[in-house]
């Protein structure tokens, strides 16, 4: 690629997707962007917009699903509680690198997280009249604010960049005493930022929920890859820092997409507090019949949603975290990689002017994991995504993702080879000159 | 089994679980029930209760999941709208089976029916502001029902048994004429009652359907199942009778649970009307930014529901569909079996002073199926349900599908074997002399 693609050529991919601001683009509308000016330009462009695993599926799982296919089981509804022999074994996942405890019973599989959540907030929203809107510690995963507003739930947000540490608290607060709030949702490690709440931060969520009973949904999606230390040793510390430490009020999700590589199974694990999935809301009663947070999870919000998850599926995670408990598969050295990934582009982005926009936990620099976020000056995201596409370099605005800073989201996924970096190194060149060129005066005007 | 099992062992199981109505448990509730009354009394049950398959999943299939296991499918995240292979072969499907022309691109594959008409009904009660109501021809399947409670969206129903014929145009146009109702949901051939819509009552409900903008959501899991006539021969008639002859505005739900017995892996598909696939509603752009129903349908809500369908399963729905419209697995062929339990099982009750409740399609009596409705005389659907858990045999009540007929939907799949038979046979001959001890005068009070 020697030349930017012209802003023509990607202002009419726009005009005929009717989007109006490529700045508001979903992830799936800009990989369908790259598509289309990968096809205009005949140029591979540099796909830093989707987290898709970009490392094999882990082998354990593909043998067990396979196994369970031809054991008969795709003629058999799965139990929409899940699987005995996956609940049992997330039960020991989540104490050999979380160090929780969390009988199997209150543990149940769902279609994704993405499925989790959506079914969480439905329930958070239904448990309490009063608490009727879910507040999100943002920059966070754009669908999990869509998710609220399919669903007609009111929301609030916050950007965590000016409020990291014992500020935490006093936004929280500030927040959650109004009364109003059922759910806080957040991810840790952090998509897009890669920010990891500290021990002390997550301290304050687990006491501010209880305080004001608000339930709080962990997504933990990349789970121990905040590789800043060793967190691959099953029943050894460090362990995954979680709010689980510091309150009953939690519901973790954790997918296999991520830490096994099997995004394509949609298969998931939420883990209930075990007195959250066993305290009744009388609000729930008066609805459903059942009381019970859990039952109603599974009985009511899951079997309606889709009966279920993948019989097949479960058996292939139940097989992956039952390897990586008894320390037959390390999931943390596989995904290690990523942080390889990362640490190199990340370079190559510094080199060509660009700075990380979320730097730091308080007083450590980021961590080098599956995401992080970059920016340009003062360079609008609208201007800077555009500009990037035009160089051949797709990726999402981090106002897509609920945070006031200007910048993009890399995700370095698919950044697998040499070659792949080589080609981001060209292409950011290419944005310098493009910027080189519009800072000049116009010769033809 | 030689006695009824006392009634007292059954009120403590309700008690401990939380129902205090037996009749309005749900049909996961009944099956709980039946199992812990096959602990307490050492008897096996016949399980009426619920739709599981009941025959070996279809091989295609299962060879075509591991298959692509194999081709490392499992770590790619699948496509929201659906792999190619599937959408094309799926519309063949349709055209070979119902013979309605559905191009590929408005067909998306769901985690089941289930998930098809979750995000159905949600979707349908955004388009248009004044419509905001969800009509049910009833008898139907309870979730469907619960999925707009779960989702707070309004809905009504009518119980069909008085509403047949042109009957059923009255009884619509009563409904559609205020206006307020955004779609008709029911399912052809019919669960519990295996009701199948004649094509006078498909072309009804087709014109008032068109004449009011409502959308159809027809739920054919038990497609070509209506044996009375060979549905069996692809792109031959007799088809599948299908609303989508007689109006644009259909969204047909086609599940692999039944057709392949493939339920354990949640897979099915939707098949848009292509006139309402890219129908533009305006409160969808305002709302999400983009007007398509179809479009929508996919990167709002399936997206936020659960980022798409379990990708190897969309490879084994590909190929079974493949297979049947290529003549080379004949699925009508294969779950004939159902119908001929259905006949066996009938005879049975009957002789056993039962009646079949919804016993007609208009003049025709109703065919043998996967589901049938049994009544005892009046008895209520309490006392019915009550008397027969007693006596060994599993079931769901009418009520809870929305019957005011009293009396039991009774399902066929796990009678599996004469075994299963002569069982339902002793236990309703222990059925009929528990009611003679209750009729006889008590000597002991």
């Amino acid at each position: 690629m020697n030349q930017p693609i012209q802003q023509k050529i990607l202002d009419d991919i726009l005009l005929k997707r009717d989007i109006t601001d490529v700045s508001k683009a979903t992830i799936r509308q800009c990989a369908a962007i790259a598509n289309e000016l990968e096809d205009a330009s005949g140029e591979s462009f540099v796909r830093l917009e989707i987290g898709v695993p970009g490392i094999a599926a882990c082998q354990v799982g593909v043998d067990a699903q396979k196994h369970a296919l031809d054991s008969g089981i795709a003629s058999i509804y799965p139990n929409i509680g899940g699987l005995p022999e996956l609940k049992t074994n997330a039960s020991r996942f989540l104490k050999a690198f979380l160090d929780v405890d969390i009988n199997a019973e209150c543990i149940v599989p769902t279609v994704g997280s993405m499925q989790a959540c959506f079914n969480l907030l439905l329930e958070c929203s239904q448990l309490t009249p009063e608490k009727d809107t879910i507040l999100y510690i943002n920059p966070g995963f754009p669908p999990h604010v869509r998710q609220s507003k399919v669903l007609n739930i009111k929301y609030e947000q916050f950007d965590i960049y000016n409020y990291r540490d014992e500020r935490l608290r006093d936004k929280l607060e500030e927040y959650f005493s109004k009364g109003n709030i059922a759910a806080l949702v957040y991810s840790n490690p952090n998509n897009p930022t890669w920010v990891c709440l500290t021990e002390h931060e997550l301290q304050i969520v687990g006491e501010c929920a209880t305080k004001y009973d608000v339930v709080v949904l962990e997504d933990l999606a990349y789970m121990c890859m905040d590789f800043r230390s060793d967190k691959s040793r099953p029943f050894e510390p460090p362990f995954q820092p979680t709010v689980a430490h510091y309150t009953d009020n939690y519901v973790l999700m954790s997918s296999g997409s991520k830490m096994f590589s099997y995004a394509g199974e949609r298969i998931a694990i939420v883990a209930f507090s075990p007195k959250l999935f066993s305290r009744e809301y009388p609000e729930l009663r008066k609805r459903y019949g059942m009381g019970r947070m859990g039952d109603n999870y599974i009985f009511t919000y899951l079997y309606v949603a889709s009966s279920g998850t993948s019989h097949s599926a479960q058996y292939a995670l139940a097989a992956m975290m039952k390897a990586a408990v008894d320390g037959e598969y390390n999931f943390v050295k596989v995904v290690r990689t990523y942080g390889e990934r990362a640490k190199v582009s990340k370079a190559i982005f510094e080199r060509h002017g660009f700075h990380v926009v979320y730097d730091k936990d308080i007083d450590r620099n980021i961590g080098d994991g599956f995401f992080y976020t970059i920016g340009y000056g003062e360079m609008s995201n609208h201007e800077l995504l555009s500009d990037l596409l035009r160089c051949g370099v797709a990726a999402i605005t981090l106002n897509n993702t609920g945070s006031n800073q200007p910048g993009i989201r890399v995700c370095v996924s698919q950044l697998t080879t040499r070659m792949h970096m080589k080609m981001l190194d060209d292409r950011l060149a290419l944005f310098e000159q493009l910027q080189a060129t519009k800072s000049q005066p116009s010769v033809n005007t």
